[in-house]
């Protein structure tokens, strides 16, 4: 007998994750695309008041529709559509990836395939896998936006049940335009499309979101996390928008009470200083921007970016630069095509020690791999 | 085309849950077992307190390991069995249904199957059928206990990959005594055998829990919720504790930062103030053993409880019944074989009205029924 007794296919599979350095020896972490910016002291307080309020009554079960948050979370996302989102519309759990389990629990699963383009975010083959669906992996062009034709020729021959599209898309900040959208809406028929926004956020000015969309395309899901923008990667909260039937489905599948009282107490609280962070979202915009500006500065190919985040290459040995990086404190991640690193964007003073490292651990191992040819 | 493309199975499914009747409404909340007491104005502090110094860094991800609180709920473990329980051998997610979800993602799934002896927890199919396994349904006997050869039989014939036994069952609130656990942890195989102890704490003096018996069987889990010992249902905070081969196998299946860094400040502080809340759960075990007595008392079968509820019958149309309790402000649980109802445990004011509300409504249901037949 092979102990533990785990399904063939996840055998000897290594835990999703990237690699966890302590900030003690590490201490610019470059690598998850998380905000730099912590909430404020205000909105510390508002979040522990809030928690308190609900403390008192943890014994009892939480409010299983989740309805308060259902309505702060439609009113936001209000602001980035004509059309407006009724509460109706939204649906939350615990992070957008669990939100994206659920939706292929209800509506992919045995029998039925998901799609997406490839380089993309690297869970979404595994949410598939977690919920018994086929996946089916395109791919994007070498500068990283989608053939929409023959995008549209896979999605119309594989017919998915759902089409995964990342806007901006992860790892290379490419966002999506609306044409884009509603042509593969059209085309996925039955299929659902989940435009993923979970850096929408950061998009470029004249960038519009999917959500104007919605009203057009009732397979349309548009989904968020608070992760981001919100600075609440540890509070665990994403959503989703689309018609209200799509989200009755989901209530099928989802576990009872998944969205515990603290997390709803938690995310309505940062909802109340949404002015604050977004100012922040701001900010980062601009520094993303410009670090786009100095690496093409420095010679290297950098993709467009609607996120807080940067890919740009290529490095001969990237794994190297990571190294020599990480040895000088800094930690960006090693993903997308060979040759290209992820870089999220911090602070104005990790930006600078960021720039300083990089051209210290290009320079370092470009001096090695010359050492080693001419050894 | 059928708007919205749910998985076939899922078509015209009903969202699992008990009726949410509101307290304004119904003042006496007696149907999803939840413990009547709140924490302690000092643990609602420490909670607060906790979850203030957590959201300083809340735009950083959680810790993916939990370490701290693995730790703390092995030591807790500790307590209820002589070999001690270590940290790697402690698993937690956002309730037991997700540990028990997890569970099936990783052990179960297509080609395998699941079985359970009704009655018993209704959740169970749902775990099934949400991660494409084949659901195996043996029976209890008239008196809600397992027929052990009969039970051996059943494993051994079907090899389901995962055995659910909860100890106390649920709604019947029967324990599994440890003979029979062994028994069928050998009986299983290579599949696991999962004994469920939700309301472990409220157990009777003298009946061990299954932790004990982890030395002896690889395959065994034991899995535990701090929703009802703890007063924490609103917290989401479900756990197991394994062989540590086991936990490892659920971390290819668990979504990247499952749990929140709130989740986890709260757990911890509760944890801190254990002692309090366990003596809690003593008041509630004498309260348990009083109820049982005093429905006796008036004629009642009654199904021996070593949970934080009474399963009790039978009334021959315990529908009416149950609306003449929820119209005198009492909600009690219409579940179980057809003739029964479940009572939760609730404070001494509680359990009075509840006596009261049940004597009423059973003479008002018996006197329309005699009108009904002499007309």
């Amino acid at each position: 007998m092979t102990f533990p007794p785990l399904r063939e296919e996840l055998r000897g599979l290594e835990p999703y994750g990237a690699p966890q350095l302590s900030p003690e020896l590490v201490p610019v972490q470059l690598n998850v695309n998380e905000n730099p910016y912590g909430p404020s002291p205000e909105c510390v307080a508002d979040i522990a008041a809030s928690v308190a309020a609900a403390a008192t009554t943890l014994n009892r079960y939480p409010d299983r529709e989740f309805v308060e948050l259902r309505a702060e979370l439609a009113a936001y996302l209000s602001r980035d559509t004509p059309h407006g989102i009724a509460p109706e519309q939204v649906w939350a759990a615990n992070g957008s990836n669990e939100v994206m389990l659920q939706l292929l629990q209800a509506y992919a699963g045995p029998g039925r395939s998901a799609l997406s383009f490839a380089p993309t975010y690297s869970m979404y083959p595994e949410y598939a896998r977690d919920t018994g669906t086929r996946w089916v992996q395109g791919r994007r062009e070498d500068d990283f936006s989608l053939d929409l034709a023959r995008a549209r020729d896979l999605v119309e021959s594989e017919q998915p049940a759902v089409v995964l599209l990342p806007s901006p898309n992860n790892p290379t900040g490419t966002a999506l335009p609306p044409e884009a959208v509603s042509m593969l809406c059209e085309a996925a028929g039955d299929g659902l499309v989940v435009v993923d926004e979970a850096y929408g956020e950061f998009r470029r000015a004249g960038v519009p979101s999917a959500l104007e969309l919605l009203p057009e395309h009732r397979n349309l899901v548009v989904t968020r996390t608070m992760s981001k923008a919100f600075a609440l990667a540890g509070a665990r909260l994403g959503y989703l928008a689309a018609d209200p039937a799509l989200c009755d489905g989901i209530r099928v599948v989802r576990l009872p009470y998944h969205l515990s009282a603290v997390t709803q107490a938690v995310a309505l609280a940062a909802l109340r200083h949404r002015d604050e962070l977004l100012g922040k979202v701001d900010e980062l915009r601009a520094e993303r921007d410009a670090l786009v500006d100095w690496l093409r500065g420095e010679g290297f190919e950098v993709a467009d970016s609607d996120a807080n985040f940067v890919l740009f290459g290529e490095l001969a040995d990237r794994h190297a630069v990571w190294q020599a990086m990480v040895d000088r404190g800094v930690i960006v991640r090693e993903t997308g095509p060979e040759g290209w690193l992820r870089v999220s964007v911090g602070t104005p003073d990790e930006m600078k020690t960021f720039k300083v490292s990089l051209t210290a651990a290009v320079a370092e191992v470009t001096q090695d791999h010359a050492t080693e040819e001419q050894a």
